[in-house]
């Protein structure tokens, strides 16, 4: 009765907000819905599964890719490159899961600026107190690089103000509710349900 | 950190479609949502309070209230008038509590035609026959009532079709978790952070 589509969620957060923690909770607790494979030029770590947890390819495989406009957002991080295919996304939407993509800000806007549908999702820290609390308690980096993702935290708050949701990280549960509210709620909007199966079944 | 701002909420369906039963169970788990008390010209029935279940008033004072465009939607059913006054609902709202008003879709119909800003959500049964199903282990209508309201669920079907979001009660407690869901997303759209908050807690 529904139409077999999914949708695309993007989530932004700044470093040290509780994504990854609320992301993989939500994956265990929502069905139909899969988190975006990302291609990538870097080589795989130990354990990493090619085409589970990267697609892992050469660097002229990447360059052809973009050049094709394969993309819908890419990135360069220390020297590798990363990308989110369009093909990727398409094929789990076509199966009727939703889609969750975990990119930063400025992967965000080139999804933007290219006028995909696609719902964003930004979560923020309670406070920048909280926020370098948490950074300090993962105790693996030096004063001076918390104090940069701190100010780069700021910036991202800033771009993080034109998502389309807002959730603050100041309890894990509800920030979690929360999520999985918006993609619940979003599955029943009137432009979802089967207006074929609606007159059929009401004969109307 | 949230704007301290109700939203409106409408909620329809047909007869037997299960709307209190959901309605009441989201008055329970939900907070920060209270149902309107309409105005009606109705005698009160046994053990009905007034303010509590309506707001019981004369016909004259109903009919000056619609002269003053007090209400946002009013109807008359079995020679009764009853109403909805724009103030109970800005009395709720500016609690920052949002408000659930249960009408039916010609009500819903003239507040869209108001362009009052509401966000209005329309349940269905999963078919014709599990209302009639319903309908009918009530025990206390007719057949030949139970066919009219059959007959009239369709049309109200039809009109649903142009809410915001529609549910389809095949499951109370998923139909519940998903009307639930409607307003807590709702709650964390991006317009309703307090911009002011997020600038002085991030100095941005």
């Amino acid at each position: 009765m529904r139409l077999n589509k999914g949708q695309l969620y993007i989530i932004s957060a700044p470093s040290g907000t509780g994504k990854t923690t609320i992301s993989r909770r939500l994956l265990k607790v929502l069905p139909n819905i899969r988190e975006s494979v990302s291609y990538t030029t870097r080589s795989p770590r130990a354990g990493e599964i090619d085409t589970v947890d990267y697609i892992f390819v050469s660097v002229e495989t990447f360059r052809d890719m973009l050049k094709n406009n394969a993309f819908i957002e890419y990135a360069e991080v220390h020297g590798n490159l990363y990308g989110t295919a369009l093909a990727t996304i398409q094929e789990v939407l076509s199966e009727g899961n939703d889609v969750l993509l975990d990119i930063d800000t400025q992967g965000a806007r080139q999804i933007r600026n290219k006028h995909i549908k696609a719902t964003s999702i930004f979560i923020i820290p309670p406070s920048i107190d909280a926020l370098y609390q948490r950074l300090k308690k993962r105790n693996t980096e030096s004063d001076e690089v918390i104090h940069r993702r701190v100010e780069k935290a700021r910036d991202e708050v800033r771009e993080g103000m034109l998502y389309d949701y807002i959730i603050v990280n100041d309890n894990l549960d509800q920030a979690l509710r929360e999520l999985s509210s918006i993609i619940t709620a979003n599955r029943v909007r009137g432009n979802c349900i089967d207006k074929d199966w609606v007159e059929k079944t009401f004969h109307i």
